[in-house]
């Protein structure tokens, strides 16, 4: 079963917002053996808005429709999606409920824009919106299912859970499609490759491999196809396993979570503890691990540390050494990384500093060196890097090396 | 001059990457007056490649394709755009320089897969790719530009800005787009339109407005489309300034930035400094102020207090506070945003704590319970809030909440 996705609006076809709204459908579509096979994005406009909708019947039989619901004037989804089917508006009192009641809550007076808002092509069944005002809707039209909902995230997050996912398995006979991903750090997309070609090239056709490279980090993702879950979870399986016999001590997990939470698995398994102080990364790798539910349990806290004030006053780095060797040295990474676990009271800690840029930069330590620690109550290891020009990215690169880092010396103690 | 983004991988279509790459690339275009008229997402499949390459050509001049020229077996970008362009494949010496040259510098020998990413299709001209082994391709076909570099982003960006823009610009004569962005916080989409009805209905047909809602916030932008920058512009600001007017005290800024940069900028402007105190957002406050660049001159850090006892001892949060009115209170949250402007030497603070979810919830402190405090030397504000059940949701609301409640104190004092 196909799907495509499409995403109206103009804000991101001019790069004002990046489209996450897709990914995360699209995962809750593959969960349910719905496989996407475009997403487009496309702007506030009726002729262009239904050509992408003659293009994607085309192709595919589930065709989700977010964004250009709200009440305002560039939004103007429903009435072409009216067009297209050559039906009608009517209003829908459930509709109109819903959003009487959003207004009601609030204490604010109902405006026009917001009645509006309840009226839907009358081919429609509503689907309706807890979180919001604008009402997805459900078509069924010779045998494709096509669905609308408003762009904003949470609004159609709460419609795809609860109503669409649920809809679409009673409306059609789905099929079933297994990934597996195997996560690895510290080896480049080509070296695996090299490494698993024979493994490769004895995959039947009904399983594809990918290679997801990301800085610091590949995904091997192995994707079947077929009928029957259970044989296609045993058989993706025994290459999973092939391929981690060979890829060794590059793997992080075969489960797929992002790296932090492979490690927040790992540590609340082993009853560990850990904090961080981040200088140059300046709260993302704290983000990082507190984003994921129950991080509570291993995560206890970090020490963001801009300033050197800060440094010596949260982590106890000596003014002497800041001042002798510098915020971006070893001395100093070690220092924080060894403070953090006295001062934040883990058994594990991460430290880093460095010249994130674009300013900051010396002869001696240009933009993009890192210091990077991880440590125990036996050991401290601190290594020294130098990444790229630019300010994110030399955040994330920071972020998931110090992760690999710590995946390294947890794993020497077990 | 319209421009269409392809990107190709069923990572994209899988949902295991989010797309970040095309609203970068979106924006670089717009900023040359380019506009994207298109943005597709489609599958490593020869035949879907081919056509979405088609489809794009109907609609635009200048066609960027990201993804799928790695060196591994699923990448099948390159091949595909020979074919389609009827063209074989032939061996570029300055591609095969540059791999060569990346693989001397890591002391890595050179795989028979990474000879091969020197091959290209003959009608193409390279774009060297400095921060990878893939060459970008640039392609001058019947007046249509075609562009096809990796996925991966700090190697696609770095091509963009070095070689396809200039590039571009040397090729097309482009118009003007010119926008204009109005950040506001506190109130709705909806409302803001009821106040501005008028001035949306007085525009010009060359100009347009977007309303852009995001967590607590909302962006009105102003579009304008034509030949003459200067004018535009001024022709823009004459709305924007009236819808300013008009919407008072929510407006944040008129520049097009994150509310956390115009924070930076007014408090950079002043001379003052902020440190955070966060235990629910987990270091999300600190990661958005300091991935900018400069942050350093007003942001000093932040103590990210996920256990109570760092509440205590980062923050000088009193023990009897915590046991007696919970990590979750106005009392709590008061202590630590004063613990932080005292240990964390800034002139003003925001501490955040709350239940982000979806375990940690009671009946007295339901998931998405939250208590945010600003303060300066002279005041204290905390306030309660209650978001929805979604963690991830949960954190970012609080981070903008704490921003526009940081923006108001900052107005007050000025």
């Amino acid at each position: 079963m196909l799907a495509e996705i499409i995403t109206i609006g103009d804000e991101i076809l001019i790069g004002q917002i990046v489209d996450t709204n897709s990914a995360w459908i699209a995962q809750q579509l593959n969960a349910i053996g719905v496989r996407v096979k475009q997403i487009s994005s496309v702007s506030d406009s009726k002729e262009h808005i239904l050509t992408a909708l003659s293009e994607a019947k085309n192709r595919a039989n589930i065709i989700i429709i977010t964004g250009g619901l709200g009440p305002t004037k560039d939004d103007i989804t429903k009435k072409t999606i009216a067009e297209y089917f050559n039906v009608g508006m009517v209003q829908n009192q459930q509709a109109l409920d819903n959003v009487a009641k959003i207004f009601a809550k609030y204490n604010r007076p109902l405006l026009e824009v917001n009645i509006k808002q309840a009226e839907i092509p009358a081919n429609c069944e509503v689907i309706v919106n807890h979180n919001g005002t604008a009402p997805g809707m459900w078509f069924n039209v010779d045998g494709k299912v096509y669905v609308s909902m408003p762009g904003v995230p949470h609004e159609m997050m709460y419609m795809v859970e609860e109503s669409v996912i649920p809809k679409l398995k009673a409306t059609f006979k789905l099929p079933v499609i297994t990934h597996k991903t195997i996560l690895t750090v510290g080896e480049g997309e080509s070296f695996l490759a090299e490494k698993i070609a024979d493994i490769e090239d004895s995959l039947p056709s009904h399983i594809k491999l990918a290679y997801l490279p990301k800085l610091g980090s590949v995904r091997l993702r192995l994707s079947a196809y077929g009928e029957n879950e259970e044989t296609l979870q045993q058989e993706i399986k025994l290459y999973a396993d092939q391929i981690m016999m060979r890829v060794g001590r590059s793997v992080v997990t075969d489960v797929d979570v992002p790296i932090e939470k492979a490690i927040l698995d790992e540590m609340a398994d082993k009853g560990l503890t850990l904090s961080v102080a981040e200088s140059c990364t300046g709260g993302y790798i704290s983000h990082l691990f507190t984003q994921h539910a129950g991080s509570s349990q291993v995560f206890l806290g970090g020490a963001i540390s801009y300033s050197y004030d800060l440094k010596e006053s949260m982590l106890g780095v000596k003014n002497e050494t800041l001042w002798s060797h510098g915020a971006v040295s070893e001395e100093t990474v070690t220092e924080m990384v060894e403070g953090a676990l006295i001062n934040l009271k883990s058994d594990y800690a991460i430290a880093v500093t460095g010249v994130a840029g674009p300013g900051g930069g010396s002869d001696d330590k240009p933009v993009g060196t890192v210091w990077i620690a991880v440590a125990n109550k036996n050991k401290t290891v601190a290594r020294k890097f130098t990444f790229g020009k630019k300010r994110i990215q030399n955040i994330e690169r920071t972020a998931i090396t110090g992760m690999g880092m710590l995946i390294n010396l947890l794993r020497e103690n077990s």
